[in-house]
Parts: structure tokens; C-alpha cells; sequence
């Protein structure tokens, strides 16, 4: 949480952090400034001490919606430090932040995050490091980076949000059930469009990304829609001319975003339309079986692995294949268990069988599940995926209830 | 142009460059790829070579479809480099980065690109410089760097790009004047929606965004739509509360982009619902009088704030101010003519009056016009836009024509 910040840079031995960059789109300072349209911002804040927010002076307003101390760089004339600079624009933001830091008082190990341009980054800390020698920038891979670390636990306000986009979500896959299963069906089990001609994944794809637009969400490139074969790649998106058949296992995996890259979603659902084969039928209810194992079986502060090795043994007992037993499987069970869902559509904890043992379910987690058996050259593929947050009391919660049913009737087509 | 990039490198005595991060919403690695889902990406070049793209083992049919030459991180197995890295994720990637280098016989001044995580990239950098001191990375300040360069002119492949992102927005503008026109109207003049609640920009915004995203493009966030004051301000998105009147000024400036972070278009019309104050209409004609006079006035190979100088020369005539006499003018004419346009909404050829001399009116570029007068305090601004492209043989085409109107006829009011 934001309030470990702190304890986060003293473990980290920093003395103070400094984020660039846009206020959406850029999850470090999306995480500090809540958003809003804030462009090539500077934010430093010192360990102990309150974030200042630095910011274009005709940005002023969304500056200050943040509730964070801002300062307009009309404070540091840039006709004045380009002059200084001798006309070189990265030496003039090195001399501004140079500025900052020295009104700031502040040295020491500085921890540098943000999403930005690297290259213009590059050439301004160049020129600040001859500069400023008391000051060490530090970066970080991203999975052990401070922010990782403290985005991983979410406060109540950061768990509405993400509810309220599950309840997007799950609005939208409803609504698709519904279009689905109100098409006709010709001989072949195509199902049609109004105008008959073949239903596609494409046609299917353009409606759910209306009806997420129609709710302010923004639908994540690459989710997934993808029947028979493609549904038994766990990966792929799905192809749009791919034609919508009955009795077909559909892989349905959407994540989507508060508009201007706020938090995420994260849910799956496999669907057979209007019967299903017994094969994909056998596929699913495993599936279904172990969900509800790995449901019943979080524990507060176990390693999130746990759960996955508890996964991958229930599904080699079924006879598949797991990371357990088969390096890089291509068929059965082969991803980890699920991972964070915040600001990041993945982020810490993490489940895979070589993650960090620090990778817990602490209270206050918000993590997929997300078991799934894939056989593309069966032509088939389950997954079945929920979001939950590790409530402060240890209980856990769906953030967004759907119904877990398999095979979907057709509104007017019976198989004979 | 791309085909320009090898002899940009060489006037930047470069003689390689290295794009990271992913293909979407990363100017650099999608002017290179074409864009798609791949995430986390590698690009290197030498000077005179080909492009070579080293991307995530399962995005490799994505990064097939670029036509580049590829790699997959896959050999370059991360068990093995993590453990000779010492369990250091930085590292790993520097590891990496160097077998990729010594592969390709990289060495010398490389130029850095990409919009990334800039902890992780200077964290992998740190580690980089140690280990392969033949290599200078060389970061660029934004407005000045080799892509700004090579992006300013534009193939005819692009601009058929911007042309039909053009025609999306000026359908969309269509749309939203009928949407308009075709409005109930209180007697205080306030439009209505359908369930007789008073029309809001809100309102036509939420329509905007929709009818865009039913197209395939992303309404940039921030585009403007204002009416009264805030028209005035040049700045304002509008008030999303703010409610539709007749007869005051509506600025509609709306920069669309292809999903996934692909070309822009630029266009902007000013509207005057029902009827236009006398003061308006003026106002309206004399911003009018100056578009056509820069229109006829495009000049190839001239600078392009030479047609920024003409119309601050215009409108000071009647009697505006400008910044060509007044420094940071808040009234009048407040801005610039136009900037360049493509994967940047705002890119080079530059048109400020203090832009360098080499931001020129080239064949190839893509720029906008438009010329605008702002009254805040009388609620008043009008603005005209369109954006143009400098063709090979000098001519200039507006990529996506649109009526010129200010008076917007609405269907069922007449003036008494």
C-alpha cells in the first residue's frame, strides 16, 4: 500500500524517489497522482517526507485535483535555462532538476521510476550525474522495484475500483452470453448475423469492445475470444475470421482498464454453445473441479505458489500434463496459477513454481485464479478465471460474482 | 522517412541504434514494426543494416507479421543467463543485451529509444556499461532525436493512414453537427436530450467517443469540446457539466488515433448553434479570412513559421494581438499556427516563432493549420483547423475535407 511506501525505501536504503513522466498511462505515477491529464511531470518525494508534483503551468488545474503539493515549472523559466544550457534541451532539464533537488535537499540514493522516453531520460541524467555528485540514481527490474512492492497490497479504495470494473466486466460478458446465444443457427451449426451471413470472432470482438466504451472501460489489446483450436493456445487472442460454432469450446478472457490506464479487471470464462462434446465436457467439469479446490484453499500469508503446486498436482492426477512434472509443457496444464491485478494487469504476487518466496498471500492481495487444461491439437481449451482480494480479516472475495455454466442453451436451436 | 534513417544516423555519427520496449503506444518501435502485440521488445540496427527484432517466444507470430528479421529470446535461454547473472534480473538483461551485440559486431555510439520503464532500462544500462565499454549509449532530447527527424516526412503508406483516420473524424464531426442540429430547444435557449433534461458537453462527449470507437479509433484523451468561456480558452477541454446553448461559439478540436498507438489525425471547427452573435460571426470571419490566406500561402521549403509570422501579421492588422508583438499574449491570437503530424499528435516540422530554421515545409510532411482568435472574458474563441499534406510535387492536399460552416441551422428552431 501507498502507506508502506516509506518502510519500502528504507529497506531499499533510499533516500528519496523520483517518478517521470505522464500522470495516466505510467502506473508509478498514476499510483502517486491518481491520474488525470498530466503530462511530463516531475515528482520527487523524499523518504518521511510528502510527494511534490511538478508540473506544466496550463496543466495547473489537474495538478492540482491530485491533493499532492505542486509546483509549476514556470517556477525554473526554461528561456532562462535554455540559455544556461547553451540551448541544449537534456542539459536544461538536468539543470531544472538539479533545482529541484538542491530546494529539496535532497542527496543520497535516489530510487528513479516511471514510463517515459528513454532516451530523453538517457541524455538528461548524463548531464545531471556530472552535476550532482552527492545524488546516485538507482533503477530497478521491475519485479523486485519498489513500487511492485508496494502496489502488491491494495487499500480499500484501490479494491472498489477494481470491483467496479469487475462489475463492468461482467456486465459486458453477460451481455455477450446474450448475443450469443439469441443467434440463428444454419444446418452446419454456424451461427449467423441479423444480415445471415457467418457470425465471426471479429463480429463478437467489435461489440464487446462498444459495450465496454458505452461504460468508460477500455478494452486491454490482445484479450481473448477464441474458439476450438485457438481456444486450446492459451495465448492467442483469437482469430476474427474464425466462424462462431456450436458445441466448440470458446475461451473468453477479458481484462479491462479504467480509461487512462488506471486499474484492471482480470476474468475467464469457456463456453460450448448449445451442447457441448463429452470430451470438452470431461475438460471442463476437471477444470471446474480444481477451481473450486484452489478456491477453498487459499490460506492468509501462504506462498501464492502453494496454490499453484496444489494445481498442477490435481491435474496430474487427472493424467495431464503440468510444470510440476514436464518442463514447458504444450499441453494440459501449462501457465501458472494467476498473479496481481492493480494498476498492472500483472503484477506482484506472483504464483509461478520459481517465484520468490516473498511472493505471499498477505492480507489486502488482489490475485487471479485462473486454472485452465489446453489440447490445441483437440481442437479445445478451458479456462476458468475469477479475481479475489484477500480481505484484512483473511476472508476471501470474488470482486466480481458471474455464473460458471459451461454449455449455453441456444435461444432457437434444440440438438435433435 | 524511414528510408532516411541511415543517413541521420550518420549526421548524428551513430552507427547504430537500439528501440526497446513494446510495438503499440511506443513511437519508435511501432514506426519499425508496424505496431502489434509485442511486448517488451529489442530492435537493433547498424548503420546501413536491417532492422532485428527480438521479441518473446509466444509473440512470435506477431513478430513475424512485422516482416523484420527476428529473434526470440528463447535463445538466449533465461535460466542459464539469470544464474550466470547471479539471480540479478538488471544484469540478466545486460547479459543479454551484450550477446545480442556481440552477435551483430555492435559497437561505438548507439543511439537509445523507446517509451519504457526507465527504472528497469537504467538499472540494465548501469550493468551494460561495464561490461561492454566499446559501446557508447547515447540518449536524444525528444524534439531533436533521430526518430523526430526521420518521422517529419511522411511515405505515401502513412499518409493514406492519416488520411483515413481524416475521414473517421470528419465522419464523426458530421455525426455529432447532426446530432446537434437535431436537438429540442428550451425557451431559454438551452438544447435538450431526449428525456427533456438539458443537453451537456458531457453528454455529446460520451456520443463522440462512442461513435469513434465504433470505427476503430481512440479518442484522445483531452480533446476538446467547449462552448462559451471555455472556447476561449485554447486549452480547455470544456466543462463536461457545461450545457449547449445557441449562438455561442463551440470549439470542436479532435486528434483520433489508430488503436494500439498508431497515426493521429488533427482537426478542429468552430460552431454557433441556431444563430451567431454579431461580435461572433465577426470574430468567426476574420479567423476564417486568415485559414484561406495561409492555405494559398504554403510555400514548399519555406519555413514553416514563416506562415506562423503571416498570420500573426494578419490578425494584428485587425487589430488582434499576437505574440509576434506581445510576449505570452492571453487574448487574440495565443498560439501557434500548427505542428507537425503522425504517430505523435504533436511532432516536427515546428511552426513557434522561435522553431529552429530547418523546421521547413519539406515534401512528405504532414502538418496542421490552424489559425484561432480566443476572447475568455466576452466567452468567446474560434478556431479552424485542418490538417495537410505537403505532396512530393509541392501541392497541398487537406486530408480530410469538411464544410467550413459556423452557423449551424437547427431543425426545429427558428430565430424570430
Amino acid at each position: 500500500m501507498k502507506s508502506d511506501l516509506d518502510s519500502l525505501m528504507q529497506s531499499k536504503n533510499l533516500d528519496a524517489i523520483l517518478v517521470l513522466g505522464n500522470a495516466e498511462n505510467n502506473p508509478p505515477m498514476y499510483y502517486l497522482t491518481g491520474g488525470g491529464h498530466i503530462s511530463a511531470a516531475t515528482l520527487v518525494k523524499k523518504r518521511g517526507g510528502e510527494p511534490a508534483l511538478f508540473h506544466q503551468d496550463m496543466e495547473r488545474g489537474e495538478a492540482a485535483k491530485t491533493g499532492l503539493k505542486t509546483r509549476s515549472y514556470s517556477e525554473y523559466p526554461w528561456q532562462e535555462l535554455l540559455k544556461e544550457a547553451g540551448g541544449d534541451p537534456a542539459l536544461m532539464s538536468a539543470l531544472r532538476l538539479e533545482r529541484i533537488f538542491k530546494e529539496h535537499n535532497i542527496s543520497g540514493r535516489v530510487g528513479l521510476y516511471g514510463h517515459t522516453d528513454i532516451s530523453a531520460t538517457f541524455a538528461m541524467l548524463a548531464h545531471f550525474k556530472g552535476r550532482m555528485p552527492e545524488v546516485e540514481m538507482v533503477g530497478e527490474a521491475r519485479d523486485g522495484s519498489l513500487f511492485m512492492y508496494a502496489m502488491e497490497t491494495k487499500d480499500e479504495a484501490e479494491v472498489a475500483r477494481i470491483r467496479r470494473m469487475g462489475k463492468i466486466t461482467t456486465e459486458v460478458v453477460g451481455l455477450t452470453a446474450d448475443f450469443l446465444t439469441s443467434r440463428q443457427v444454419r444446418a452446419d451449426e454456424v451461427l449467423l448475423n441479423e444480415d445471415e451471413t457467418p457470425l465471426t470472432v471479429g463480429d463478437v470482438k467489435e461489440r464487446i469492445n462498444l459495450w465496454l466504451a458505452e461504460r468508460g472501460a477500455v478494452p486491454s489489446e490482445g484479450y481473448i475470444f477464441s474458439i476450438g483450436r485457438d481456444a486450446g493456445l492459451p495465448h492467442s487472442q483469437g482469430n476474427p475470421a474464425d466462424r462462431l460454432r456450436l458445441g466448440q469450446t470458446i475461451v473468453f478472457d477479458i481484462y479491462p482498464q479504467e480509461i487512462g490506464g488506471g486499474y484492471f479487471y482480470d476474468f475467464t470464462r469457456t463456453w460450448s454453445l448449445g451442447y457441448a462434446t463429452p470430451e470438452a465436457q470431461k475438460l471442463y467439469d476437471q477444470v471446474r473441479h480444481v477451481f473450486d479446490k484452489v478456491m477453498e484453499n487459499f490460506t492468509l500469508n501462504a506462498p501464492f505458489k502453494d496454490l499453484n503446486t496444489l494445481t498442477c498436482r490435481e491435474f496430474e492426477k487427472m493424467g495431464h500434463q503440468s510444470p510440476l512434472n514436464t518442463p514447458a509443457p504444450v499441453e494440459g496444464y501449462v501457465h501458472s496459477l494467476g498473479h496481481g491485478l492493480g494498476l498492472n494487469v500483472h503484477e506482484r504476487p506472483w504464483s509461478g513454481l520459481t517465484a520468490a518466496p516473498d511472493n505471499l498471500l498477505k492480507p489486502g492481495v488482489v490475485v487471479t485464479a485462473e486454472p485452465g487444461l489446453y489440447y490445441p491439437e483437440k481442437g479445445m481449451g478451458v479456462r476458468i478465471e475469477d479475481s479475489v482480494w484477500i480481505k484484512p480479516d483473511g476472508t476471501v472475495e470474488i470482486l466480481a460474482e458471474y455464473p460458471y455454466d459451461f454449455i449455453l442453451e441456444m435461444k432457437s436451436w434444440r440438438k435433435e
